[in-house]
């Protein structure tokens, strides 16, 4: 396939270092947009920022090549106008520059205009990963909430934890081991059945005394550890 | 050294585990207490439940054997009365029968009565692991807090997840690379240089989107996404 990727930023560079040996990749500034027209290309991947997205759609000359972006919030439709064929290819993976990644594992969520386009977006997804999904815009926006809770706020928690222990003079790095431990029995076990802690075995006496040390100590703290206290209880009644 | 380990949970049996070809173990019953007289032991190690260990510390006789228990919320005077040498031997590890764990990644956090006690913790804890920390009661109350915020909030947040997508018939096991990638991160970053999502990058489009969506499809999610990401933000202005 012939593969035109418009960015400059992690996303982009991912995705060019994917496709080394399995595609011929040109990688367009997203600014000049050069060597965009001189090529015929199979699909135009545009990997920018949400916000830059439309403005950079809107520097690509009338084609009829497959045009997509890989963003988890940004509607299809924002793409509709240049092309016939367009959509959208995400993968759900946060890209760091610095951090390897086994491509194969991360699951591919893919939305066409039609049913042509969805073919050669199909093509080009299985030279990542074989996890292959279809996800409309609406179903793709609750995928993105879902991962800002599982993945964004949980390092949100970790934080938490490292200015609670800073108090204290402990290292951050002590709770990584039962971090790890904590996604690894999720590969096995759903989160209710691997849930543990105080709220989960209504352990109130527990419950309290933490309520009272972020009191005393993290008043900012206070409510979320009451709110997810009470979410894991709400949930128990569920079982 | 000889070992008596009083319990029938998921820690007494790890704790055994780690044990063997490296101490002499008795495993006792904790309701009967049979066999802890017979033999002199250079350590009892008190593995129930936190409501319970009072009441099996009742049961012991007088000693000059070095008690101690192995919660982190449970203060050490609990265990005052019965020998001068007690103390507690905190492994900061969520423990499941099922799952195999590597002890000596496993940190150590360590009180003790007085200088002599110390020494045969110090001792007895080296057998498992080299990560031995010395923490008083105050200190490993802070240690648990920062563990239920890390490790079973962050669980708690992927429940949240599982229940979102769940609407959208995508799999939970969808967000694992994701999860895994967000651990694996913390390794080589704080969660502060690491965190990623909306609420960092000052998306206030994409998180009023987010709020809108909750507040129609799950209201009981609203606060807590509000609240995280309204920390992640309080977090930026002290960078």
């Amino acid at each position: 396939m012939k593969v035109a990727i418009i960015g400059s930023g992690n996303v982009a560079f991912h995705l060019n270092r994917a496709l080394s040996f399995k595609a011929a990749v040109s990688l367009i500034n997203p600014h000049t947009l050069e060597g965009l027209s001189e090529k015929k290309f199979d699909i135009i991947v545009i990997s920018v920022s949400d916000d830059a997205i439309e403005e950079v759609f809107k520097k690509i000359p009338k084609t009829n090549t497959l045009i997509v972006h890989t963003s988890g919030s940004v509607n299809m439709d924002i793409l509709n106008g240049n092309s016939i064929d367009y959509g959208v290819f995400y993968p759900l993976q946060t890209f760091s520059r610095k951090q390897d990644l086994n491509y194969k594992e991360i699951p591919l969520f893919l939305e066409a205009s039609n049913k042509e386009a969805l073919g050669i977006l199909k093509e080009f997804a299985s030279l990542f990963s074989p996890k292959i999904r279809i996800a409309n815009s609406q179903v793709r926006k609750s995928l993105h909430i879902a991962s800002v809770f599982a993945c964004n706020f949980s390092n949100a928690l970790a934080g938490i934890a490292t200015e609670i222990l800073s108090k204290s003079g402990i290292d951050f790095k002590d709770l990584l081991p039962l971090m790890h431990q904590m996604v690894d029995k999720l590969d096995n076990l759903t989160p209710q059945e691997a849930q543990t802690g105080p709220a989960v075995r209504e352990d109130m006496s527990i419950i309290k005394s933490h309520l009272e040390y972020l009191k005393q100590n993290h008043p900012e703290f206070y409510e979320i550890y009451k709110l997810i206290s009470y979410q894991i209880q709400r949930n128990l009644c569920n079982k």
